[in-house]
């Protein structure tokens, strides 16, 4: 049996007034215009204590994560990182302000990761975690975090830790993986 | 003659996994998975004097607005910002730092305006502007401004002029236009 052609917006060509290569349908002309995605999330604290997230979808199923995903349209940031922190870990949260703002080029994503209080300890795992957790700072499995911005993160809220929002947002590390 | 059916991913429906609705292609099966988008862009000023842009295109052609438009894959936020105040109006610039953003869930964008110094003041028309000039804040063309963003931009730029960076970035104003 011979393979399936491949079907969709998989051509690369420019369209007419455009400048740059995008994904063209060559069985409809439909252009799929990729842009950036927003990841929005939240350091999102307890008392002393960060909400984590195990995930249980790739990549990195099985690694700690903040509560994060991709913006959706008709939402805003904040609102955004709400709706992951209670589909992640069934979390209440109310969004203090902004922590970070993080720029992958690599895999074409900015990230904005705000600083929230819960509005209540009680979190449970939701379809896409393992388990949630509620963590001291020392007790943070660094060892088994999903990834690098996971990290940042939690450092730039650890640096800022007891300040009034009104700070610059956190940018990428100078020593980022790029 | 009979209007050509429509074409590409068109249809709305929720794919397997999902839990919302994207429109697919039912020639394909192509699902266009749509997410607000990043427009970058930069207050951008030369001693007292701060770049506009008269519009070339449409919306709002022959109105004026700042170097902006959508982040395209593979450059960052700040990246973006110079790469649009050079198509837009010949300017190099330098990026200081982030000065606001802005949530549109509207129309499913997130801006991110930067606040930057112009590296000279010879800037010229790119192909998508009329006209570029550099103006006084007491003569910038209030009542020909493209887009509400580019006034709310502007307030927050003299707003923290003569500041450092390490200010926490404006967002939309309380009485924004929703």
């Amino acid at each position: 049996m011979s393979p399936e052609p491949p079907r969709g917006p998989f051509v690369r060509a420019i369209p007419a007034g455009d400048d740059r290569q995008r994904l063209v349908c060559p069985d409809c002309g439909f252009v799929n215009y990729e842009n950036p995605k927003i990841v929005v999330g939240s350091v999102a604290s307890w008392e002393d204590r960060i909400l984590l997230c195990r995930r249980a979808i790739e990549p990195s199923r099985g690694l700690w994560t903040l509560p994060a995903g991709f913006m959706e349209m008709n939402e805003t940031s904040a609102g955004g990182a709400a709706r992951e922190a209670w589909e992640e870990a069934r979390a209440r949260i109310e969004i203090d302000c902004l922590l970070a703002v993080y720029d992958l080029p690599w895999i074409g994503q900015v990230q904005m990761i705000f600083r929230a209080r819960l509005l209540a300890p009680d979190v449970s795992a939701g379809p896409e975690s393992l388990e949630v957790g509620l963590f001291p700072w020392d007790e943070i499995p660094r060892a088994e975090i999903a990834f690098p911005t996971v990290g940042w993160a939690l450092d730039a809220w650890r640096a800022r830790r007891g300040t009034a929002p009104g700070f610059a947002p956190a940018a990428n590390p100078e020593a980022g993986p790029r």
